[in-house]
């Protein structure tokens, strides 16, 4: 099938070239090809899709996938059909599983692209000369324009030692990792340094976790008192306001110097791994005179075109949230306006999560934000928050057999709204099963979803999430304004 | 604080007896009292919670959890940190482990009803003498209406053999079973059959599953196809459209003779587990002359009013579909119109899922009703579907290990829509992690969601659904009509 080309783009070999293939390049390219534009991609590294296929997005949930198994292993050990569980579970075996299937995911999104007609070229750097002009190689090409979706990397403090053997980040674990590690610190209790350190936690390591600020602050006080008594009941070493002051060893990481209000001490790892936050890859634009933001981010405006006519922006490459969803969208939004399809971004109303052991989710409020917010918050609750109560409901997938063992363990979730006009204003999940729901929560919660509207659902039963049964039994708005 | 009642209700002792404390009554006799009116709750069982807590959703999932992690067992068995796995794992521990939870369970239920002052009577028959007078032991209670929520019992077809030991239902299952059974047969692919199939099959019996008509109809073309290669793959005997003829045995079963196109055979097993249909408990109100369907169901209106006055019923005892959520809200129904709050239930849109080891969900049309009813049909899908092809993707949680070591069993989904409208015509997941999600996808799909909307949502990543990025690359409305 023949595909009409927008009007003006015959001027041009290309409509767009993506600066990288990633979740922004990958989804944006494909997007323009789809709706009759022609896409070039250009990467660095030896595949399309960037680092979520190569060391973030599907090894960490693979590693999710694998802590809570293992977390299950240790939990139930001996109990019902489980084997006794006390073994330190070798990692490298499960890197080199991913490893293995890597190069298939990788030729799986290249044959997409080639199906779709996207051209692309690998393992070469793109400069670009003037807006309108990229060279790769020695080839030179003209474009409408150009889309910056170079990604981010980690963003790695100078400590003393910092540079040993042994000092990981999430994107040097993968290729670097070729001993069994023992005794782990993870620096940073970030989205990243959270998983890794319940991964290894899982896997029988010695894990500490170090942050020079407050764990989990991000979250409604009672998930994160939550969270962080589940993680210590695991035989996790957390450490909130502590600062890494030196890395030691020889020829590799053998102990760190860890200081807490004026108290020094050192602890013996024979690893680190850095979680210490992610820094844009915006050097390629510096010379074209780019706008860049306080943490080398390109900025963008809302049709992610930067203060460079032809030079547009898309995913990590333009600061946070650094999340697979806001690569897709920006990229897209990128492509529309190339193609000469208006369309501003949205950030919108973000539903997140955590992984630690548990998936953490929340959407919208916490409880101490709505109550500063709002008059008449109202807040209903179910299952083991609250250890002096008998009310412990098992909450369905992947948590009923946690449940009926370990009712404590079983996960919990809030729900938050304003008695005045009935609006959900968070909702908050531990446990299993209930993440997929809050993608579509939060479009329905910044769309004005109600308690109301909540209780009239259909829901699939057990619902893990079980927000509708307590909207339905919520006290009705003019009761609660009369109290 | 003092409730204000309801003006008129104060010639009653109460608003509403609710005949049955299950979901149904339960719900309803709660939303009623929190809405200021008097409850009274007569069960002739020994718990408030009916049948969900006493012998099926909660034992249900809880066997689905254990089918899961058996799988896992099993699948995985020598790869990575997973022992070897071949044994046949005892059933009764579990059950014993879920009666023992059990009683705490009935008494958090009847805490949380004392603590909303609904008042409740256990372990005593009510009768209703007139609609507005019902009598329980010897104390006669006036009250303003009836509800009746007696439920559903299993539907046992009378084959020669029925009453042998070793012929379970879901229900007898948990009180009955004193052995350890080996050879099973189920009878009948139904929503309670197939995963109580899929359990018997992880746990390690020789498991056998009949039923009079073709497996699992009401599942996409391709999601059918996909769970019976994922049951037939793990050892499952499946035989459709077969009549079990006779059950044998001296003192309890041995074996079965079955029939299949005038082709008659005789399988040894110990257990005969019957899953075929339920049949309402509405032999409470034969007396009073309220009309009666044509599975004993109790006929209402969509007020939950029967043909006689003052006499209302919910949940399963109305009839399909037997779901928790039609319980809880067709007794909030009965509940509003009771305390004069006008209200009426729709069925809408309803979500659905079946238990096949996997988590088997769906909402609105398979792709065969919708091509039948639309001309433009489009159909996305991701995932093991088509083995061929080398497109395989993990799909997030509790899929990533097992994408990873047999990417076949990845699950997979597809998404229907209209390429007229861009209207989102069906969703099915087959999987796991998406199942809540299907709640809030029913909701939107009610209201017109489109493929353009979807993909401006903001997805939690990686999502196990994938419904939103398979939209965001939905070819446009324009191109299709074209083609």
């Amino acid at each position: 099938m023949e595909k009409q080309r927008p009007s003006g783009s015959s001027d041009y070999e290309y409509d767009a070239v993506f600066l990288g293939g990633g979740g922004a390049g990958n989804v944006g390219g494909t997007y323009l090809r789809i709706h009759g534009g022609k896409a070039l991609i250009v990467d660095s590294d030896d595949h399309l899709g960037g680092k979520c296929p190569k060391n973030a997005c599907y090894i960490h949930h693979l590693l999710y996938d694998c802590a809570v198994e293992l977390d299950f292993s240790r939990q139930f050990a001996g109990k019902l059909w489980w084997p006794k569980f006390d073994k330190r579970v070798a990692i490298l075996p499960i890197i080199n599983l991913f490893k293995a299937k890597r190069e298939k995911t990788y030729k799986n999104i290249q044959l997409n692209a080639k199906a779709r007609g996207v051209d692309y070229i690998l393992k070469q750097k793109a400069e670009i000369i003037t807006p309108q002009l990229v060279q790769v190689g020695k080839r030179k090409i003209r474009t409408k324009a150009v889309v910056v979706a170079t990604g981010a990397r980690p963003n790695i403090p100078s400590i003393p030692g910092i540079h040993l053997k042994g000092v990981l980040s999430h994107a040097s674990f993968i290729e670097e990792l070729d001993y069994e590690p023992e005794r782990v610190l993870v620096v940073g209790a970030s989205k990243i340094g959270a998983p890794y350190a319940s991964f290894f936690n899982a896997c029988g390591c010695e894990t500490t976790i170090v942050d020079q600020v407050p764990f989990f602050r991000i979250l409604d006080h009672e998930v994160r008192q939550y969270v962080i008594r589940e993680m210590t009941d695991r035989g996790l070493n957390l450490f909130q306001e502590t600062e890494v002051v030196e890395i030691f060893g020889k020829d590799r990481v053998e102990s760190v110097h860890l200081r807490k209000n004026n108290k020094d001490w050192i602890i013996n790892v024979d690893t680190v791994f850095m979680a210490t936050g992610m820094i844009p890859n915006s050097e390629i634009v510096q010379h074209l005179g780019v706008n860049l933001g306080p943490n080398s981010e390109i900025k963008v405006n809302n049709r992610m075109e930067t203060n460079v006519p032809h030079v547009y922006a898309a995913g990590d490459v333009i600061g946070f949230p650094m999340e697979q969803w806001k690569a897709r969208k920006t990229s897209i939004i990128a492509s529309k306006n190339i193609l000469g399809l208006e369309a501003e971004f949205a950030m919108g109303l973000i539903p997140d999560q955590l992984h630690t052991t548990y998936e953490v989710c929340w959407v919208g409020l916490t409880e101490k934000q709505a109550k500063e917010r709002f008059k008449h918050t109202r807040i209903l609750k179910m299952g083991a928050i609250d250890l002096e109560k008998p009310g412990i409901t098992p909450m369905a997938e992947r948590m009923m057999l946690m449940g009926h063992l370990y009712p404590e363990k079983t996960g919990f979730q809030k729900l938050i709204y304003d008695a005045g006009s009935g609006k959900v204003l968070g909702l908050h999940h531990v446990g299993y099963g209930a993440k997929d729901s809050f993608t579509y929560l939060a479009y329905l919660i910044e769309r004005g979803l109600t308690v109301d509207q909540l209780s009239e659902m259909t829901e699939l039963f057990m619902d893990s999430g079980r927000f509708i049964q307590m909207a339905r039994l919520a006290v009705p708005e003019k009761k609660m304004l009369d109290e």
